[in-house]
C-alpha cells in the first residue's frame, strides 16, 4: 500500500515537471546561491531528476564541495511551481548515457555520445513540494517523500499557505 | 553614462519580471535549501525585489539566520529565466507598505494595512542574469549588476553556454 502512494506520488511528480520540462538548478558556493535553467532529462522510478550536462563545467565543482540542490519547475500559465530539494551527483556510467541520450543533445555535444565531455547530473530527490495555483490560489500543496529511499517520515504541518505569508 | 546603463538595466530586469510576477524565493536553512512562490510587488529604481509577506512566517526565521537568497522567474511559454542573488531583509516600514499596498492583498490580510502581521521582505540585489531562449537557444544571457550599490565590478567571464553544459 505505501509503495502504491509512492508510485502515485512520483507520477504525480512526473507529470508536473514534463509540463515545464526546463527546471532552474539552484546551487551554493560559500555564501552565495546560484540558478541557471537546465533541460530535464527523465524523472526515473524513484523521482529521481536526471539532466545531461558538462563534465568540466562550473556548476560540477560547486557541486563537488557541496552537493545539496534544489531544482525548481515553474509553469505561470497554469500556476503551479514545483520545488525539489535533493543531492546532486556526477554520472559517467556509458550505458545510463546511452539510456537518456537523444539526438537532440548534438546541438550542445556535437560528438553525441562520444563526446567525452557528456555526463549525466542525477539529483537524488529528499523531498518535492508543490503548490497548485489553478485549483485554490495556490494555497494547496503536496509533499512527496522518498520513504522508502531516504528512510524520512512525512512532515506535511511545515506548511501553511504558501504564496503571500 | 554609467547611470543610464544601469537604468536601461534596471528597465529590462523590471519588463522580465513583469512577465512573469510569481517568483521562486530560495533560501538557506542549514545545509538545506528551500523554495516557495512568491507574488512580486515591485522593482524599484535601484533593481531591488519587493514582495508583501506575513512577518511571522517560518521563512523569516531562516532569513535572520542567513539572509543569501536567490529569487528565479522561468516563463517557459517564451523560454525566458531569470536568475537574482541578493539579500533579504524585512520592511515594516508603515509608509513604505502604503506605497506598495494594493486592495487585492486582502485574500491574504483581511485587515488590509491594519494588519499587524502584514510586513515586506525586500531583496537587495547583489547580481542579475537571463537567459533568453526565444532568440537563440538559452546561450545569450546578460549580466545587470548594481555597480554603483554594491561596488561590485561586471565579470561577463563567468559563464559560456547555460542550458545544457
Amino acid at each position: 500500500m505505501e509503495t502504491r502512494t509512492e508510485e502515485s506520488e512520483v507520477k504525480k511528480l512526473r507529470n508536473l515537471i514534463d509540463e515545464v520540462n526546463i527546471a532552474m538548478l539552484v546551487t551554493k558556493h560559500e555564501d552565495h546561491l546560484h540558478s541557471r535553467p537546465m533541460a530535464t532529462s527523465d524523472v526515473d522510478d524513484e523521482g529521481n531528476i536526471w539532466f545531461f550536462t558538462n563534465e568540466f563545467s562550473g556548476k560540477i565543482d560547486q557541486l563537488e564541495k557541496d552537493p545539496h540542490v534544489l531544482v525548481s519547475y515553474a509553469n505561470p500559465a497554469n500556476n503551479t511551481y514545483v520545488s525539489v530539494r535533493g543531492i546532486a551527483s556526477l554520472i559517467t556510467d556509458k550505458s545510463k548515457l546511452q539510456e537518456l541520450y537523444t539526438p537532440v543533445l548534438k546541438a550542445w555535444f556535437p560528438e553525441g555520445l562520444d563526446d567525452p565531455k557528456l555526463a549525466l547530473l542525477k539529483v537524488t530527490t529528499e523531498q518535492a513540494e508543490y503548490w497548485d495555483g489553478s485549483s485554490n490560489k495556490m494555497v494547496t500543496f503536496f509533499n512527496i517523500l522518498k520513504a522508502v529511499v531516504t528512510g524520512e517520515k512525512y512532515d506535511g504541518g511545515n506548511h501553511g499557505k504558501i504564496n503571500l505569508d
